[in-house]
């Protein structure tokens, strides 16, 4: 797969997804407008979900496979600014598996400096019904060995 | 209704939407991005549709009527360029009812100053089948008194 | 001003911004993309500014006064679906002001339903050095009336 | 460069950019929603010039080189739905190359069929002063072997 890349060499995966930057995601402060990075963040989840369970993620989660994911809780920081200068490099991690939950972590950097870290927390659905569902097992076996030792 | 307006004392019928155009929408030339223009335009067509068939638009067409109208073409002209200073008034008019395809005309207008016009082409579908399907009755009713006269 | 309004019966001023939630906001589950709900409450805090302090708001501050408000946070929680069938009313209120920061409260609405309420943390910096600076008087003299009573 | 391709071995070269398509590109028709597929052809004629003048596209072009290429024109046909299935592949070929512009065809691809076919038009400026120039001597140098013989 072409952006992404995951270290087995380290203890944990390290899922890095990269994201070309534009003018059109920048302001008037030459800089990346702050609601664009919340998109970001989301656009490197959904290339997590594809990586690790089919081409289309939550596009084929919902329509092939009736799962919905949809966020509950988002909390960024913004530690330096974005530009097109360089590749956004996305770094997603499962951090908690709950019982019908996922917490990720997003580490967006650039040009080797940190640029946002974010929490996002998403529930397990039923898709057609809207309804919570416990983590379906083929994922539970799938995020578990991918999740921080305790 | 808030936005909207339909001047009657004119023999066409000239609906007007306004957009507050932000930070955001700007690029690092701090004026709005293009690729943003067609995405104002649609704004103002799905507006219109609100105006004229119900609240919610597209939404409502879509989930309530089972009514589509996909794009299959549109071409703009950009004439000046856009800020965050004024609002933008975008004027939308029907120009054409086919067997089974729309087309609008969407002019934006910031303090007077005419800044894109541009041409929309949609055909109606059976939504749920993805299928043409001719105009609704109920549509062609509502739109040929807004046509412009031969 | 059309879409706002001030409650000034109350003692703490509500500031409302109005969003017309469209289908193009939606994604296939038919309710509002995530990535689009910190895109409209930054809209609201933008018309907050344009409110408080001009037309234009963040761009007006920027260009105009030299003052730039880039955030350093941002934590939401959604609590129920956000779809094209209402608008969206979100209210915006200063809830802290620092020596250099300001941190806006944003809840969202449908309906009466509280669909997302979020904070951000906005430091002020002397917009073309991209330098940190104290709270600019004149915002402080507007803000401070608008916080919370201790 | 990892999403480009030239094609050396055709006697015109075709760019190609990628583009990852998301569930948060689609609206409640479960396809790609039509304000963003000018987006998608702007982000692959940024590439465009990416790859032929340097890293950051017009970023790059505005802020270090003073060049502007505000768009003029626009015209797209929409011939096929665009999904998450597939990743959307967009050929960009210089068409055109004027006394002070010039035009660009880009056609979109999934699974081999096409999906868009556009044209865009775009003026040199002097960025800083917002005024038409001739097309820097640099830029007619990279593109004129690439324009369609006659």
């Amino acid at each position: 797969m072409l952006n992404e890349q995951t270290d087995h060499h380290q203890a944990t995966h390290h899922f890095e997804h990269e994201i070309r930057v534009t003018w059109g995601d920048c302001d008037p402060a030459n800089i990346v407008y702050t609601a664009r990075i919340p998109w970001f963040a989301l656009d490197a989840i959904n290339a997590w979900w594809e990586h690790y369970l089919g081409a289309g993620g939550w596009y084929h989660m919902e329509l092939d496979r009736n799962i919905g994911t949809p966020f509950v809780h988002m909390s960024l920081d913004f530690t330096s600014p974005i530009t097109p200068r360089h590749r956004l490099k996305c770094q997603v991690r499962p951090m908690r598996l709950g019982e019908s939950s996922i917490e990720f972590e997003v580490i967006g950097s650039q040009n080797a400096i940190e640029c946002f870290k974010g929490r996002f927390v998403c529930v397990f659905t039923v898709a057609d019904a809207f309804q919570k569902q416990p983590v379906p097992a083929e994922i539970r076996q799938i995020v578990d060995p991918l999740l921080p030792k305790a």
